[in-house]
């Protein structure tokens, strides 16, 4: 039975923060969200989630057209979780898979905001996962790219004529840098829109099938080289100098 | 121990319509969201979702502050299960409850929008439960009164010079002709934005504690008499005339 792209059936997994979820597209509705902030390990706690999702929507694994992992950037293991979740979900039933660029998917919470759409994620070492997303047309167009930067430096190369709206992990740790620097002119997300839910990477995946890849190519999207791999590589340059 | 009333631990239940949902809000974050449009019934689904989201928060029932439910518009039987279930579990454990009103929980999905939210919920009969809010500032502010209207005299009552996004179980049915009417001034809320998360209901009951009432006082918001009570009522006028 051919499948009808034009309404395929999503099934979309994120790992990829300290929020861990799930979402069902189907018929052009989202017919099932979780959204888990429990501080619990999300490689226990996807799969049950995902079997109620898809027991919930009446829909097996054999149903779902593609499935999507929000592939990064975000946690590096986390990132991998969902990834592999979605690699093994999918070849296990000669599914394509799709990516979803965590700020990209964050940036669909404010769908139609007249202005840019920030997402920053805690990146550690004093930087922020980062990019900005046109949203006064509706579905999110680029408006700056993706970096790892301190906040300070994102903030200077925000247009000064834009309103703002802040979404995404860092904003609990940075908010009050964000107002002091910029005002009235940036909103900070609340809670209901703060975190990344799994429907929008439902609907990104949904709108996009160009993208759509066999399972075994499906890859992370990283900003920053693990920390293992940064490490060897500064040993490496000490060993040199 | 008393409760930090600034960060209230909050349950929210919401099966006033099409979709059934609950969600936790502790230390001002959402830990759970649960959203199901499963086409099952509500009265089976909604406390092992409820259940679940207690247990993945790590928060017991006496844990919660207060017991939000949407309280409506929105189907009857549907606004009394969610209404019924949220003043069980706060008379059990001598917490108070929130009456959310489902208009403008459902506008919380457009927080800072610059226009007007427009929710419209599917009333039957012809009519569209409706309200606009102004999301301009963030939070709801009211700009049209709740009322049940056939769709194009609502859309008469909207001021021609605001943009305007429109949400709701009302929107699958009357997308089409909202557009006609209103063209580009008119946005569709996309899926992942287009129905009530019960994420809101607990952000708007953290808000406005004065609005907290005893589980007993808990009451549903009805915008159109019952069916049975509407017959009655036909019945008696046609006997008088």
């Amino acid at each position: 039975m051919p499948s009808d792209l034009k309404q395929p059936t999503v099934l979309a997994i994120d790992t990829s923060g300290p929020v861990a979820g799930c979402a069902v597209l189907k018929d052009g509705k989202i017919v099932h969200l979780t959204v888990m902030n429990h501080g619990l390990t999300h490689s226990e706690t996807i799969m049950p989630a995902v079997d109620a999702a898809l027991e919930g929507a009446g829909t097996g694994c054999g149903d779902v057209d593609v499935f999507a992992a929000v592939a990064g950037p975000g946690s590096f293991t986390g990132v991998r979780i969902g990834v592999c979740a979605a690699k093994g979900l999918a070849h296990a039933v000669g599914k394509p898979c799709a990516a979803i660029h965590a700020l990209e998917a964050l940036a669909m919470n404010f769908y139609g905001f007249e202005g840019l759409c920030c997402p920053i994620l805690d990146a550690r070492r004093g930087q922020v996962y980062c990019a900005a997303f046109d949203m006064a047309g509706g579905m999110p167009r680029r408006a700056l790219p993706d970096a790892a930067l301190p906040l300070e430096d994102f903030l200077a190369n925000l247009p000064g004529d834009r309103r703002l709206v802040f979404v995404g992990d860092g904003v609990p740790v940075h908010a009050g840098a964000v107002s002091e620097a910029l005002g009235d002119r940036a909103l900070i997300a609340p809670p209901n829109l703060r975190d990344l839910h799994a429907d929008a990477a439902c609907l990104l995946a949904a709108a996009r099938p160009e993208t759509w890849v066999p399972a075994a190519a499906l890859r992370p999207i990283y900003l920053r080289a693990p920390q293992a791999v940064r490490e060897r590589e500064r040993k490496n340059t000490r060993g040199k100098t």
